[in-house]
């Protein structure tokens, strides 16, 4: 009997103009007339039927609070499978011609991270509550990165349902991808453009240049800076860059990750007490699964995207977003703000 | 005594890695503590009280419902210039350094073209209303090109409070940039490798391609073709294509643009019944102010994209949108819609 061929979750549709990839999850795809109904499940579900309260027996990992192993009720952090991937098993870089168009399939892993507080935040955790999540991070990006399929690994958190989260428990999501993302595409190729002309990383030039103008920095610690970007997308938008020039998440070794969650925390601390708990989506932008020294002119860092307004008509035609507050007086603002 | 130099409303910055550009309105910079009030203005504001219901004493442009030029009561539609521009008078082309960073001041138009009914938006006109609109759009379009600080020309339309509109009251903006937008650009190289690759237009080979497919097309008339596009970005993403190959939407002539008026309209009405008045916003793409043939490898057209889904964190890091409905299934779902 011939074994059945997976069906990945979604297929990856390539735009003919841009280049873009999109993203079509057929898998998980609505009829249109619930586009019409337009029915949400509950974003605030009772602790007691929420589904992140217990170990997952399928988890991929389990850390108790002081980072052992955890089999049993005293779980701190656990990464589940998603239950409605949109990414998973499937043919693996293979391009299939649509008249004009290509496609490959969804293939990759698509899995979450979740504590254990129902209702607490990042940003109210103590240091090694923190550190275990970016632990789990690292330890579950190295497991993806071995699989030949993968390409990019996309590490994010949702917070609050304007930021787009289903659910309100804390949880993050890792993503694998078998193409490399047109945002983290430009990146690269900015930042191999600027290592050719000035012979250094682009983000190292960067950070270096804020510490000493000082009016953009925001906090900092032995192995972080965390400040507001010169060019600001959106309204208090803040990005942790690690000081030792690394391409990749991955290779942060224990005492620069450790002190990576501590600024994470402390960030996030800030922005919910100085604005009122806004809701944000923070992610990891890194360097693709490759050979060491493809990429050795990126720089890994995250940003912090506070959802303070609507992306509307101008910026999706134009991709220039309109910020109505400087950089520099958010960052004297949060800077401010003791947590 | 000196003149004062004007203070433009904005400054566009540049990414350093990206190339892109940001604007930092910081003429209606709210300080910090106004994104914790989050205090807004009332959406649907009483018709008595509406800023867009009389003549605007300063109007650029007013047309009566038959054309003719407007002077009283009788208006239909109306360009006025914003009342809160994010761009305005400056310097014009002149980049400025800061530190590793440049930035060059927001110099160019922000204008707002209003129809006169209230509660009643182009989805509900009739052909001829919707006409006087895209006239306006041309006229306003041409007389901004004039200036030579403009680059390039964004005219969109949000409609309802998701879709980033502030007042209820149907509008559309023209904004003129002193830059090509980074989106404007990316779709310009496409465009400009498919045709030195093929020497044919990328949008006129896609648009042959589907009218011979027929699978995503929604509608139809003697000069323009309704599509959904194969790499769509959202869930029921649509795009209006001109029959005639040209680069800029000015140069449309009369009866390619009152075509062009009634597929709009259509359209419109296809999404707001089959989908219950979904929040939307909608744009044209068009080539840059330039000479007659440095872009004449490009096809000016207007993209739709309903407000159905939250871009959050995935969407933000990577570039990459996840759509929950096949282009396929959108298609013909909308192509079946009465209207």
């Amino acid at each position: 009997m011939a074994s059945r061929k997976p069906v990945p979750p979604s297929e990856l549709r390539q735009d003919i103009v841009s280049g873009d990839w999109v993203a079509i999850a057929t898998a998980r795809a609505k009829r249109p007339h619930a586009f019409v109904e337009n029915k949400k499940p509950e974003f605030r579900q009772p602790k007691a039927v929420c589904p992140f309260e217990k170990l997952h027996p399928g988890a991929l990992l389990a850390y108790d609070r002081d980072g052992s192993a955890a089999s049993g009720d005293t779980w701190w952090v656990q990464v589940i499978p998603n239950k409605y991937p949109a990414f998973g098993t499937g043919e693996c870089a293979v391009f299939h011609r649509a008249g004009p168009y290509q496609w490959t399939p969804g293939a990759g892993f698509h899995e979450v991270v979740v504590t254990r507080d129902h209702g607490r935040s990042i940003g109210a955790m103590n240091h090694e509550e923190a550190r275990q999540i970016v632990r789990a991070y690292q330890e579950r990006a190295a497991a993806m990165g071995k699989d030949p399929c993968v390409k990019f690994i996309s590490i994010f958190h949702n917070h609050g349902r304007a930021a787009g989260a289903s659910l309100s428990h804390p949880h993050s999501q890792m993503i694998a991808l078998p193409v490399i993302p047109p945002d983290i595409a430009r990146s690269l190729r900015g930042s191999a453009e600027y290592f050719r002309a000035h012979n250094v990383c682009v983000h190292c030039a960067m950070v270096s240049f804020e510490r000493k103008a000082g009016i953009r920095i925001i906090y900092e610690n032995d192995h972080c800076v965390v400040l507001a970007p010169y060019a600001s997308k959106t309204a208090f938008e803040m990005r942790i860059f690690p000081k030792v020039h690394r391409a990749r998440f991955e290779e942060a070794v224990a005492e620069e990750y450790s002190a990576f969650a501590g600024a994470l925390r402390i960030t996030l601390a800030k922005l919910s007490k100085g604005l009122s708990s806004p809701d944000y989506n923070f992610f990891i932008h890194t360097a693709p699964v490759a050979s060491a020294d493809t990429y050795s002119h990126y720089h890994w860092h995250l940003e912090i995207v506070p959802k303070t307004a609507i992306w509307a008509g101008f910026e999706i035609a134009t991709g220039i977003e309109i910020s109505t507050i400087a950089p520099e007086s958010a960052a004297t603002f949060l800077r401010n703000i003791r947590v």
